[in-house]
């Protein structure tokens, strides 16, 4: 198709604005994703769209996923990107992209605030992911196979190695790409066939009754899904009742994680594990803070062959660097909006691989699924190669605000095929849940 | 003397409002503060000020200090706090400072902002430091004094554990405060009387001239200074130079620090410092990303006995738990608005005690010299009760806009007596540079 974009028209484009929201769903009054630490979220977006003045019309939509109070602080962090955007040009942003994310991770006085962790760095991801997506429209292309389609040169050259070189140098990360090009067409057409796995937290949430985790549970198994996760670490009773629970209703075969939510320390992890150790369980998440490297690891052999998994709130590439180092955890959860967006993503899944470890994202929320398989699926095609022991979280909430929502279909994501990120969520939708401050 | 406290009228006060304002220094055209990393910073204050409706007139004062962009985004973070605040009963919030820090800090919706970590959590840091402030004042006493005389079970009471047990449980840190129970009283006359050891950066700015740098090292030598601080990292060929010029100045007794910001990866910094060995340096100051304990710990084992300092941006007391656990750090550079607070840097301190590390705070910036000297001051009466290889860091700047200036006196803070926390900006300086956005 001649497009405008074919015809040089998007070369001279310039960034005019950058629209931000703070939109925020109600989700605490049903406790839908209620778990130990989080007891009554409501999933909420910090919003933002890059307007061009471009002729082909397209804009590029992302957001930093939060659970409510505070979405306006991190609606400001964005807004403290503008200066960055506004009057630029389109191309030369979107050509380089590992320069335009150095640009931004570097900023000498914004880095103050982090550096490279918490609102300022999230912001930052979003804007960086708002230029994928952007990129992606324009390319024709859905983000993942935009992404499986650069050459490994083209991959490496989106990281910064400053702070990776003695885990992965960039010689290291081109053999891994370059290792995985063949097959790549061979892997693109099988997801487009039959997706990517998935797994669905949507029975477990600490709130709901037994009754209704039971009847979720068995659901699960009957759409398809061989792995389900539980909230645990409120209560250690009640954690046994409910996993009892639902190994019965899901039988021998489907998997269950459990997932403690940061809840415990390190020895009061191991302790509680062992109890939990007969059943089962596919892995343990996020059983202390998600800063605790050496925590982790102690956990990781206090609670072997459990495997530990984290990864949802580490900050930074250097953090997941160091889990890997240390063996600190086994299955490693990306996030799509905690850290400093595609780029950042694209250095954990190289050092994941480098290590050999699984990467099984973390989701849910609202439109991180939509975000995240995008990584998953580039991940298959172009780096790990695989799926084996790699599952994407899927929880069954707010897909319907999403210009493309994910698709589930006997238990996997389907592979995307319209431009972007996945990352727009609908006009109509920031408009009826933007948040009105009460005074 | 009969106040007003003592008669029980603020047992019934409420906070009324929290005032904060965005308030920025040109430093950036002079080169003040500029390294190999920072290279034009704005030394900056996103400040709050408590107000109440008592009959005292006292009020809390804190800030965040950041170096200019994104200041803004720091002071709608802590505007965010205000609903925890707003209507409290202030004798509630400061008789149990633990239960209030914990309940900032445990925010459910917040939290997910770091957890504990960049914008949100330096925001709560500075309003716990507020209230300490507004505590210290109601007491009657400098905030070094007023932590300096609490009990040891009432200090052990300030802290969160959670995530600390695995290094340092409850009891050991009450064994350490009550270990150094005896001697208070001298150590608090000592302090009077000579006040503690300070070192300064003012020669040390990449910035600078050598002609400037000679001039300035000299001086700190007559001042009494007996360690200064050089910035290295921006070109190996200058770093060896200057240090050259500096050792000249300053002669073989007087201690020479280096610090690179953050500069360096893992085998560069290593390399790097191989150059500047022969300088006989105190310590090399973050050689890498502030969040990489494995990489400190590398380097450290690589240039020994050449030590690592390193904090002023690790994010709480999770990160330094663990550089002490792995011996990254040889020396503990706290900051006194970067993690959560006083109560955070009371954990931290226990933290360096238990390990037997210094505790040599970092300074400069603005006010931060007025913050961090109630720490160090605290920490030598009450834990650490000793002097022995700490300095706390000095730089001439900006020390007139407060309303308790530090005061340096032959290479030595002198102690603070005025009540409070040292943090109060002058209400007209606050004025004259507050921001004001440009479009």
């Amino acid at each position: 198709m001649l497009s405008l974009s074919n015809l040089g028209v998007n070369s001279v484009s310039s960034v005019i604005a950058l629209h931000t929201s703070d939109v925020r769903f109600p989700t605490s009054s049903s406790l839908d994703g209620s778990d130990a630490m989080n007891r009554d979220p409501d999933y909420s977006a910090a919003y933002v769209r890059i307007e061009t003045d471009a002729l082909d019309g397209l804009d590029g939509h992302a957001f930093v996923f939060t659970i409510g109070r505070g979405n306006d602080v991190q609606v400001s962090a964005i807004d403290a990107l503008a200066a960055h955007l506004i009057g630029r040009s389109v191309e030369s942003l979107l050509d380089d992209m590992g320069a335009t994310w150095r640009e931004f991770v570097w900023d000498s006085q914004l880095r103050w605030l982090g550096p490279e962790k918490g609102v300022m760095h999230m912001a930052i991801g979003a804007v960086v992911n708002a230029l994928w997506d952007l990129k992606a429209k324009r390319a024709g292309l859905p983000l993942w196979q935009l992404l499986a389609r650069m050459t490994p040169e083209e991959t490496v050259a989106l990281i910064d190695f400053r702070y990776l070189t003695d885990a992965l140098t960039p010689i290291e990360a081109l053999e891994i790409l370059q290792g995985s090009v063949p097959g790549r067409a061979d892997r693109e057409a099988a997801l487009l066939k039959t997706g990517y796995p998935a797994y669905t937290t949507s029975p477990g949430w600490l709130g709901y009754s037994d009754e209704k985790l039971v009847r979720l549970a068995t659901e699960a198994v009957s759409q398809g899904f061989e792995l389900i996760k539980l909230k645990v670490g409120g209560n250690l009773e009640d954690d046994i009742r409910r996993l009892g629970l639902a190994r019965e209703a899901v039988g021998p075969h489907i998997r269950i994680a459990a997932d403690a939510n940061q809840r415990w320390g390190v020895d009061e992890a191991i302790e509680w594990m062992s109890h939990l150790a007969p059943f089962d369980l596919a892995w343990i998440e996020e059983p202390t803070s998600p800063d605790d490297i050496l925590g982790h690891a102690a956990i990781a052999a206090g609670i072997a062959p459990i495997l530990v998994a984290t990864g949802e709130h580490a900050a930074n590439r250097i953090m997941f660097k160091q889990f890997l180092q240390a063996d600190a955890l086994q299955v490693l959860q990306i996030d799509a909006t905690r850290v400093g967006g595609v780029n950042e993503n694209i250095a954990i899944l190289l050092l994941a691989a480098k290590f050999g470890v699984p990467v099984c994202p973390h989701a849910g929320g609202v439109g991180l699924c939509e975000a995240v398989q995008h990584l998953s699926m580039f991940d298959y095609v172009a780096i790990s190669a695989t799926t084996d022991r790699r599952v994407i979280e899927y929880v069954d909430h707010l897909h319907e605000h999403f210009a493309t929502p994910v698709v589930i279909n006997r238990g996997h994501y389907r592979a995307p095929t319209v431009p972007g990120a996945g990352t727009e969520m609908l006009a109509a939708s920031r408009t009826e849940f933007a948040f009105v401050p009460h005074d």
